[in-house]
């Protein structure tokens, strides 16, 4: 749906007004049967040899992602790659806001990182008491992480993003998406070497 | 597979030398055929009822992962989310070394940034026709990810690692991952309104 969703977003910004299943399967390395059968899940309304409209597409998939509604989130860990996060634009946009920014060193606190104040991790519990949060970004050392989450699911923040290089655990109910970037790198080598692995083989 | 990885230097790091796939798989979240199934792919060296060695499947499984060698990474886009990058520490320990930067903002040229001088991104083929670059890695804003994404390819770097939040293109024989933030937090999104939805349907 996200992979829809920013295509979609693609050709609405080319001012293109329709676009069939078959050319959304090949810009996209889907089948045209796969999409058919994902757009299927909110009723149909492509219409056969007409392909489905851009706006209508796109409208029905941002609901069906929640994007329609503001999304209250805060971030644990204000390094290197907490920074990059709180400073990516793109989230606001799509209604998600970063609210409240922790950190557990003490010579952050007190500094403005993205509009917000950075404030002592020790006072997360006291946010979250205060404030209604429906994600946690965690971007600590993966020490601290699952510690974190276990904290952010005990005041009941149901989603979880992970940048932590550890597989956090969160009980039923709650959602934790991983970001890890080593695995991501780690997919890329393990393709190259298959590529490199045919190339031999076909010498 | 690198899932497996990581979550077997977890048990190494914890000092447990064996494991069963039923063991994996609740951890992981796979089941167990699958696992046994996945596991295959590189000979069967599991014992029936004694589960597998940790440090020999670690063992393979970064053979397998090409993390018996070393990868040879340059960043192009140094701005917040291509500073986290280079900073990110993990990748150097498993054989990925960020061995050029450049960015296209000439007050950073110079600068150094994880051990590297920032270059400009017109030197990027000079650079390319002298060194090996295995992985390119695009942080860059959105509008300019597809052309570094030519370049890179051009010059027959293999792999290309996409931070921007654009789908880029590449030939066949080149491989590119793309690490979307807004496709995942939208992962997430999605899954908190379907849960939402159930809470709602039992009241």
């Amino acid at each position: 749906m996200p992979i829809y969703s920013r295509f979609l977003n693609e050709l609405k910004a080319k001012d293109i007004q329709r676009v069939s299943s078959g050319q959304l399967g090949k810009s996209l390395n889907i089948t045209a049967a796969q999409i058919r059968s994902d757009l299927s899940y909110f009723g149909s309304f492509g219409q056969h040899g007409y392909g489905y409209r851009v706006d209508e597409l796109l409208e029905h998939i941002r609901h069906i992602l929640g994007m329609d509604k503001l999304h209250h989130l805060i971030l644990v860990g204000a390094g290197n790659l907490g920074r990059a996060i709180a400073s990516y634009g793109s989230f606001r946009d799509r209604g998600f806001a970063i609210q409240g920014i922790f950190d557990s060193n003490p010579l952050l606190e007190g500094n403005f990182l993205s509009g917000c104040i950075i404030q002592p991790v020790s006072k997360l519990e006291e946010y979250l008491a205060a404030n209604r949060v429906d994600i946690g970004v965690i971007a600590t050392p993966r020490d601290a992480s699952q510690d974190i989450c276990d904290r952010l699911v005990k005041n009941n923040v149901r989603g979880i993003w992970n940048f932590s290089p550890i597989h956090l655990i969160v009980p039923q109910g709650f959602i934790v998406e991983h970001m890890h970037l080593t695995d991501s790198l780690l997919r890329i080598s393990f393709k190259l070497r298959e590529i490199e692995q045919r190339r031999e083989e076909t010498k």
